[in-house]
Parts: C-alpha cells; sequence; structure tokens
C-alpha cells in the first residue's frame, strides 16, 4: 500500500509520500514515489504515485524517457510528453494520462490474464513560468480532476486514517509550514493504523512563484522531528480525550431505556 | 455506508451503530442497526449489522422468526437458530452464521443476476449465563472472528476514519465509561470524514455478568453532551495542533536537499 499526499495553498504546495512498498507481507521493500521535474526560473513538477509498482513505474520510466532522449521518438507516451517543454500544469496532468494510457495499451490485457486489474493513481502539482500553480489527481483511465480552494487537498493510496486531521486544520489559507506540519501529522496517524505506509517519508515544499528550490526533506523512521511530533500528538490526544466530560449516565446505574426491548424495522431499503 | 462498532473490555461491553442508510445519495434514510435480545438474569445478545440492507433485514427477521414463533419451524435458520435458547455466545455466533447463509442460498443468486454482490455483516456481543462474555464478527459467508483481550474492538462498515483514536486510547482494561466517549468520538471522526455515516447514534453498555439492564441511549443530531464532545473535540485537536512545534526548518529558507533533483528507482517491483 502507500499514502500520498497534495495541498494545494495560497503561499505553495505541500506533497508528501510515503516510501513503502509490498507484495505480501513477507516482501516489503523501499520505493521513492515522490519525482520532481525541474528547470530553475522556468518550472517546477512533482509527481506523486500510487497503484500497482510496475505500472507506476512504466509510466514514469516514459515520462522520463521523453525528457531524457528527445531523440527517442518512439518512446514518447503522445504529443503531450514532454514534462520539460509543456506549457503548463494542465498539459502536464494530459502527458501524464497519456503515458498512463500507453502503459495500458501495453500490459494491461497481459495483467488481466493473470487476474490482476490495472491499479494506479498520480498527484501532480507544480508550476510553469506564466502559469498558475495547480495539483491534479490522475487516475488509472488517464482522466483526471484539479483541486481548487474549496478543496485544498487530494489523496491517493491508504487516504482514510489521514484524513480527518486535514478535514478538521487545512484550508487554503493556512500557511505552508502548517501544511506540512499537519501533512506528517496525517502521516502518522496512517502509519500507526496500516503497517504498509511506512518510513522514510518524503517532503516537498515548493513556495507559490518560486519556480524552482523546493523543499526536499526525507523523514527517516528515527527522525527526532518526527518522533517528538508523535509522541506529543499522541500524548496530547489521549490527554485531551482524557478531559473530555464523562457521559452524562453513569454506566453503573439502571438506564434510560430507548424504548421496548428489541423493536424491529422491517421496511425493505437497499443500503449502501 | 454504515460505522459499527464493538469494544470487548474487561468491565463489560459496549456497542455502537450509526443508523443511515442509503441508496445513493438521493435515498437516505434512517433504520435501527442495533438489536437486543434479552432475558434478564439469563442472557443479552447484542447484534449490530453492516452491508445490504435487504440482506441484513432478511438475517435479523429469520433470528427473530425462530425467536417469536417456536412452532415455525420451517422459518428456523437452522439447528442453531434460537438466540433465547442458544447455550452460550459462540453459539449464538453460529446462528448468525447460518442465517446468513440461509439468506444467501435464497438471495445471492438473484443478486449476482442484477450484478449486486453479497454483502453484509455482523458484529454479535453478549453473555448467557454460566459463559464467559464475548465479541464476534460474522462475514457474509457466515464464518466469523472473535475479540480478545489484545484486540478488544472490532469493527465494520466504515471503519478507517475512526480507528486512530481508537488505537491511541482504548486496551482491554479501559473502563466503559471512557470506553463509551472514545466510541463517540470515533463516530463523530466518522460522520465528519463521510456523509454517507449519520445521526441518530445508538449506544449500548453492558456491565460483565449483569445479564440484563443494559443501558440503551440514542444521540440524536442535536444530542447536546454530542455536540459537547464535538466542539471540545473539534477544538482542542486544532489547538493541539497549532502547539506542535514547527518544522525544523523554514519553507522560505533554501533547503537542504534530498540529493539529486530527481533520482529514479527502476527496479519492478510489484506493490499493493
Amino acid at each position: 500500500m502507500t499514502y500520498c499526499l497534495g495541498i494545494l495553498l495560497e503561499d505553495g504546495l505541500v506533497m508528501m509520500a510515503d516510501t513503502r512498498t509490498n507484495a505480501g507481507v513477507d516482501n516489503v521493500a523501499t520505493f521513492r514515489k515522490l519525482r520532481v521535474w525541474e528547470r530553475p526560473g522556468e518550472r517546477v513538477i512533482v509527481l506523486l504515485s500510487a497503484g500497482n509498482l510496475a505500472i507506476t513505474q512504466s509510466v514514469v520510466a516514459l515520462l522520463e524517457d521523453s525528457v531524457r532522449w528527445e531523440e527517442h521518438e518512439e518512446m514518447a507516451p503522445g504529443p503531450h510528453g514532454r514534462l520539460m517543454s509543456v506549457p503548463g500544469l494542465t498539459a502536464a496532468a494530459r502527458a501524464v494520462g497519456e503515458a498512463v494510457r500507453a502503459v495500458h495499451r501495453r500490459d494491461a490485457a497481459a495483467l488481466r490474464e493473470q487476474g490482476n486489474d490495472f491499479v494506479c493513481s498520480f498527484l501532480l502539482g507544480g508550476q510553469v513560468a506564466g502559469g498558475p500553480m495547480r495539483l491534479f489527481m490522475i487516475y488509472a483511465a488517464g482522466n483526471f480532476i484539479e483541486a481548487g480552494e474549496d478543496t485544498p487537498f487530494l489523496q491517493i493510496g491508504e487516504t482514510k486514517y489521514g484524513k480527518p486531521i486535514l478535514d478538521r486544520v487545512v484550508n487554503h489559507e493556512t500557511s505552508l509550514a502548517q501544511a506540512a506540519k499537519c501533512a506528517l501529522v496525517s502521516f502518522d496517524s496512517t502509519m500507526r493504523s496500516n503497517l504498509s505506509v511506512g518510513p522514510p517519508i518524503d517532503l516537498l515544499i515548493y513556495r507559490r512563484d518560486t519556480l524552482g528550490a523546493p523543499i526536499r526533506r526525507r523523514f527517516q523512521a528515527d527522525d527526532p522531528y518526527l518522533l517528538g511530533v508523535r509522541d506529543l500528538w499522541g500524548e496530547g490526544v489521549r490527554q485531551l480525550f482524557l478531559d473530555l466530560p464523562d457521559l452524562p449516565f453513569a454506566p453503573d446505574v439502571t438506564p434510560p431505556l430507548l424504548g421496548a426491548p428489541s423493536p424491529m424495522d422491517t421496511d425493505p431499503l437497499d443500503e449502501e
């Protein structure tokens, strides 16, 4: 499993990814899921990936190849394939989508024959000179959605454990430093509840309109700041919980009943 | 969707369920998902349900029928079908499993023809005189697992948003009052992140060896205690977050880079 998070703020972008991959519980490894394409003063493009690692690495390899060897036309995933030459982030999202579709054409049938779905998703953020900063989520079909002021963060992979703190804290006006801190807390909650998400954690912070020099930081499992935040947060949450008022009825006193002991609802209605 | 939670403690059981059901976002209704079978001084059996409402109601109807009309042998789900006469909780779990399989035999093929899976799961907790208190999770195949001292809580439905606080706070020695409070916080986090889980919330608290008189309480959306806990918790978490130390590097200063700008990992390994 994987957890990746992108936050689009007034001041810039915060992108975070874990590095754990696993094929079953006995084959766990560390792979970078955060890639950066950068030309200082002109563009910063950040890609986070989740899903089948053979698929996501194939997609990234296509994108890398089209950047590295421009003469290899046959390797280019399509007319939008060059992340270092696209005119803006929407074109970059299309380029990633085209690369996803190229890998789908090549591998999906063989995967299906062996009972495997074509599973991958991506977060793409950044800025190209002359255009706005943007953040996209790209699906396995190559289509995509964009984050906006009302929905400032996007997640892929194991998204649920870490979402409540983001819902409570992050909005479009949150500072870069606070958003990065919140991202770490979100990852800590996820790692605590799901062993398949694990350190090291890669962080990238991009300040709007700088077009370069994003902060990049890798948090190892024994990183003092990460451990400090984990302890303070865990202890703080427990204390906060203990300080909440007790239930307005004592559990050892005969209760105010809800009504008859076992009333039944028998109307049919499809749930889900 | 649905969220149900059962907690097995040294002192007793805490069971909680929401009441929201929906078939799409435009067909939302309220149904009780918490049922109790009780004979004071002899047994208390509590069942929580999640999944397709037509399935879960059919299962409960079979169990109810075998309790209500003992002469209706043909309606009984099997030899273990009588929750009011089984000798203990394990037999009760088998009875629920048999009822699930009876509904599967009756409905699964027709559901499959229309592209619907046979989706249901249950939490069963309680105690019968002469036996221990127990808590089970029963799957759609009619098989089940049991909670123990190391894993004191079981969840069904929309389980992830509300799990981190349980992981941090609840263990086998937690008091009934604190566990019930934690369950409410867990439900509040879930309702905040997933609209398909919603109030009213049904709570049942059973004290070990009392064999009756469980506390039952329904929290409506405007319940003063629920609203108070929600506000205190939300504000407390935000303040706790703000009090965490800032990142050890300022996001507007040139960064310590991770290494080369875009190193690539190219070994193949299947993730997931």
